[in-house]
């Protein structure tokens, strides 16, 4: 918990598929207070009654400890319409060309701002983040799929719609394995948390010796990433191959994105990224080896320091930079 | 040849590795004035002194001929960094940390500005091209090699340090053929102008039908892009695979650029595109095919229409955007 001196503050909203997230944040990208309640993703009707409830709750709580609140900034997992301010598609949630921001707005009277959750995430990274004040990085949150945000020249870009930074769906190897959107070889199908259980199982279930060995038989969807981690952590070759594996897709899509965008850092978040240690120095070392030397010498890749406050701190950092306020990064 | 009112103009160079052409273009993007020499590219020293013959006869010939000359401006094949005016290293230049914004700016006292070739190419379709005006599209290059140019929210996108938007060296294949910078299945490997006669030498080589088979087996390195263009005109069955093959591998990175960066259009430039013709349909159908519906749907691909003059035009555009002129396009 921190302070302000003026009580300042905007609620950031982070819109998931099996939770919503809010958090009073002030100007620096500190977190005052947080709530969070579950998401009843499969109705859509419910949905929205339940981040409206959330937004009460949230201003209500924010005004009781002092606050003013003086904007709404909401990520959500999905394809965003930027000016419309409205949810097109989400991977996970039953919601189809939702308008968002004007719900919000109007049942709050304040400014509301909607973006897709990993590009309002950049935004947190370059307010309160490892890529602080810096113009040009990318953000690549690895989870159960793999999404992105990038800041170019200083700015967010979001692109013509607001769609831009679909890290996940770069085809990076189009004989690889078949992806959530039915095509092969996306990143997400070879770099995402879903694709390191994927791997782990593949090669646990050959494999006598892996602690995985046993589950990745009789039931691999019981097989977790946090699963996969802890049995690296112990030196289980399986689960350590797993990793290599998703780290050398990574690396390579890494160098595309460095090639293609030329950032100061890359930096790697989502929940994946909590293992960060097991992999970081595999992925630098494939962006090295794969990339062209003259371009990716220079570029620090590095993993996110918000833990769990990145999607709520950067749905917040959206909404300071919709107020155009002066940050004080 | 054009005229304008006050008769300001720029000087917009492209150097090559086999020839250094220079124009003055005037604030609509608009030639003057050109002329053209040969790049002794394998001499660094020899290569500096034709840039500032041709710069001295440029600002010469644009004076005689009534015109201010306000700014010079310098496209090069290679990787730039922009801050500095220094081309770090090009592929087919014998040149590496050449100050070259600096030299020019010294021999001709006018302010000069520095960017890579299909960068500037990209501020050129902005200012008098198929994206006039248009503030997120996508410069593809398709000759020897493939280069990039990005605009985002109405800026060229240049990176941190100036060598961004290297989309030849985007990885779409990692088992793909290697590619001229040591690494495997680099768009460039696959859809450039090499690509091309690669690709048509392997299939008229097999093919005794085809009008290139006799060629393709005994002097592959006779088939040129514009021998593969014309049998394919011809209904030759081989040269028409060869273009299909580099469309569905453009395609492929197209999408990709798409699902990244969320543009309005997608241009084709470079010497590939004067056979445009034969491949923009099935490249539009890949990329429809290939790309999430979401995101792909509205997006146009365009084949450049500025020609021989994408070069020039483009240097230009970066000299008119370096001085902060408001462009009258």
């Amino acid at each position: 918990m921190g302070t302000t001196m003026n009580g300042a503050s905007v609620l950031g909203i982070d819109i998931g598929g099996t939770k919503m997230a809010l958090a009073s944040v002030d100007p620096r990208g500190t977190v005052l207070h947080r709530s969070v309640v579950g998401a009843p993703a499969a109705d859509a009707g419910r949905m929205v009654e339940s981040l409206l409830e959330l937004v009460d709750g949230g201003i209500a709580s924010a005004r009781a400890a002092g606050l003013d609140v003086e904007a709404v900034g909401i990520g959500a997992a999905g394809f965003i319409l930027k000016d419309e301010g409205v949810l097109m598609s989400s991977p996970n949630i039953a919601w189809s060309m939702v308008p968002l921001r004007e719900l919000v707005a109007q049942r709050t009277g304040l400014p509301a701002f909607l973006d897709n959750d990993a590009t309002a995430a950049a935004a947190g990274e370059r307010l309160a983040g490892v890529a602080r004040g810096l113009d040009d990085f990318v953000l690549v949150t690895l989870g159960t799929g793999i999404g992105g945000g990038i800041c170019a020249g200083g700015r967010i870009l979001r692109g013509h719609r607001g769609t831009a930074a679909e890290v996940g769906h770069m085809v990076v190897d189009p004989h690889g394995p078949e992806c959530g959107c039915g095509r092969r070889g996306c990143l997400e199908s070879l770099a995402s948390g879903t694709a390191l259980e994927r791997e782990a199982v593949r090669l646990a279930s050959t494999d006598e010796r892996s602690v995985l060995h046993d589950a990745s038989c009789s039931d691999p969807a019981s097989v977790t990433g946090e699963m996969v981690a802890s049995a690296a952590r112990a030196g289980d070759a399986a689960a350590a191959a797993a990793f290599e594996n998703i780290s050398w897709h990574l690396g390579l899509g890494i160098a595309n994105l460095v090639h293609l965008l030329d950032p100061q850092m890359v930096v790697i978040g989502g929940g994946v990224s909590r293992s960060g240690d097991l992999f970081i120095d595999a992925v630098r070392d494939t962006v090295a080896s794969r990339g062209l030397p003259d371009l990716v010498r220079d570029v620090r890749i590095e993993l996110s320091t918000l833990g769990g406050d990145a999607g709520v701190v950067g749905a917040a950092a959206v909404a300071w930079e919709g107020i155009g306020a002066p940050l004080s990064n």
